[in-house]
């Protein structure tokens, strides 16, 4: 067994949810020769989120805002409101949604689902490129 | 360290919360050898979901679907609304539960609390069977 | 690679949302020589949970408990209510936020972003000692 980590910048994106699977396995070059493995994707921030979904219609991905917008409204007896009003309900989206994402992969691909893609959830209004760590555990 | 990897196809099961513990257990029969290990857990569907909770009460997964499908309701102005108005709710609170468990394992036996079991969250009418792939990371 | 695993009891806490990145890390002496890897933490009971949010700010964490109760109330028509009020929320919320966490490693440190810290989050009046697992997976 092996293990790789590597550090990838996802270029930024307004505030709703985006599909980035390409731009993850992109950045994780011994994806190729993973027989048998987990992959670990985890990004470092606190306002901005990852989960799986469905890969195919963007208006799913619409659909995933507008609720979360419902679910954790910037209008709430916020006492964290410094940073601004998308600040507080991005922590807690971010946290309903999660920080990492556990993937097996086989022969060398991340074993998706047909209809799984990864989702980007950017809860800042303005967050601007999001650091993602990938770790590869793997044989060959 | 070695590592495993199975596919699983849970029966199926209608709209609900269900423990599938022992079901996911019996698809990895090298479970008995790790004395030391993760047991990785994955839902390669988006529509249906896994978590761990309480093992015991059935009343606790009525109320775990009750509470779901209060919080992500059919009635919601959802653009997405082609395949049935279980459609969309369900890749929402797929990602509220998660695709994916890791669960630590020692002496054999995946080391859940007491009280914990294998939730799956069955989140359309008719799913069908779900195929859940396990990797067992693990040293003898 | 290696690896080893460490059950640590957190010092019981009232209900709500606190920082316990220090008492976990401390938990985990070999984390010192790991240079590369995978540390999960993983809670072994229904009504307390773990993420990760911002580590800086009280406010958030009050926040946070505000909004989940919010979120998920404990005037509900719930079935379960033998084990007290907060009990059934307890549980929903436990899924919610979920029962493990996986942070990469890195140089002997967990890689977590500069605002990242583990949230326990004590879901239950009275929630006691909680035993976290901690397994590392890693390589010298």
């Amino acid at each position: 067994m092996w293990i790789v980590q590597h550090t990838v910048t996802l270029a930024p994106r307004p505030r709703g949810v985006h599909l980035v699977t390409r731009e993850i396995a992109a950045g994780v070059p011994e994806l190729d020769r993973a027989r048998l493995g987990i992959a670990h994707v985890f990004i470092r921030h606190t306002s901005a989120s990852l989960t799986l979904n469905e890969n195919a219609s963007p208006d799913v991905r619409r659909d995933f805002e507008a609720w979360m917008n419902a679910a954790v409204p910037e209008r709430f007896d916020w006492e964290h409101s410094l940073e601004g009003p998308d600040d507080m309900p991005a922590h807690v989206k971010a946290s309903l949604m999660g920080a990492a994402l556990a993937i097996p992969v086989r022969d060398g691909r991340l074993a998706l689902g047909t209809w799984q893609g990864i989702y980007l959830c950017e809860h800042r209004d303005r967050g601007g490129g999001r650091e993602v760590v990938v770790t590869l555990l793997a044989q060959d």
